[in-house]
């Protein structure tokens, strides 16, 4: 996504721990004490500028759902709108998601949503997309063994290179579509870039994978 | 495809026993023996009017084709082409693809072909569909340890079928392209199908996938 630098959006980020974790690493185990709840969790892995989490987070409020961002000027627009949704089952993580097992413990995650994600096109940087089998590892350790990942995207060699890698990692797939906007799926939220691009008639592709135990 | 009589097809396919091999469960484990040689052998399930396999094998004469075909009009077409191509490494059989274990031996076979096969649309007809697990499961006996599935479709649900069923069978999957007439592919070689349907704007989803040892 296209950055711009925010003035202000550091500080106040700072000033809303309560929705911005800081120092996630320390509630690694702990994540339904800062819910209070016991409730599913549902992380985003790149969040963006929040529209897939607020939605998500309104439609479904017996789960609870965490959004990483690793971009302060970017998470900064999904904190406003989250305090304006102000619903209490979200909450933000200003850090890099190549570090999930520091801030999640094995097994305390339900679901990885991964929504239109950095194709980094170029072959010497496969190893940065966020469906390459090292992420793959990462999510296995953090989810458990029901878990899932939900995948979209509108780009077609990330989506053929992730379906491949998660074949090839062993996963199941329970629900793929090749063009989500006409399929029968219900419920789809859609996030600030796919209203963009699927109104410009790019395909989005989605699919649901799971581990094999 | 649209099936239509064919006058005299019957007695065409009898007459030409060298090319459409009569009998063919007595040649099972024994199909080096009709080629005369020891060359790899890649057979193509339900190859309708032959221009797939004798475009391959007119390509590729280091290769040993079988075309399956069960409709005796649409064989005779295919039979047409290769009496005219003349090519000693295409043979055909007259039979129904839910045999191939009666007609080859576990491991005879390198490579299987699928391309364009009925999408059998409804839910209850799922177990036709040649991706269907128990197809997976038999062309796993007479393939290879390192064989290959290689499938096309312009079948968007078939395609999204057969890419979960493959996955959820645990294969792996080494060249997938949603878009196979815009990709970097080199040498494919049209159906009389693709040609009609990508004509038209149709996209041609491909992949290949290979069998977890």
């Amino acid at each position: 996504m296209r950055l711009r630098h925010k003035p202000g959006a550091a500080d106040q980020v700072k000033e809303n721990a309560h929705y911005v974790i800081p120092n996630p690493s320390e509630q690694k185990g702990k994540w339904n004490e800062v819910f209070q709840n016991d409730q599913p969790i549902h992380i985003e892995v790149g969040t963006g500028r929040g529209r897939f989490m607020v939605g998500m987070a309104k439609a479904n409020p017996h789960i609870n759902y965490i959004g990483i961002e690793k971009y302060t000027s970017v998470i900064s627009d999904a904190l406003d709108k989250l305090i304006e949704a102000e619903v209490p089952n979200l909450k933000l993580l200003n850090v890099d998601a190549q570090k999930l097992t520091d801030f999640f413990e094995d097994g305390e995650i339900d679901r990885v949503y991964l929504n239109f994600s950095d194709p980094w096109p170029k072959v010497r940087h496969e190893k940065r997309r966020l469906t390459y089998k090292t992420f793959l590892n990462m999510y296995q350790q953090i989810l458990k063994n029901d878990g899932e990942i939900h995948f979209k995207t509108d780009n077609q060699d990330l989506f053929e290179f992730s379906i491949m890698s998660m074949a090839n990692y062993g996963m199941t797939m329970h629900f793929l579509s090749l063009d989500l906007h006409n399929s029968d799926f219900e419920g789809n939220i859609m996030t600030e870039y796919e209203e963009k691009f699927s109104s410009k008639g790019n395909r989005i592709y989605r699919v649901e994978a799971a581990y094999r135990n």
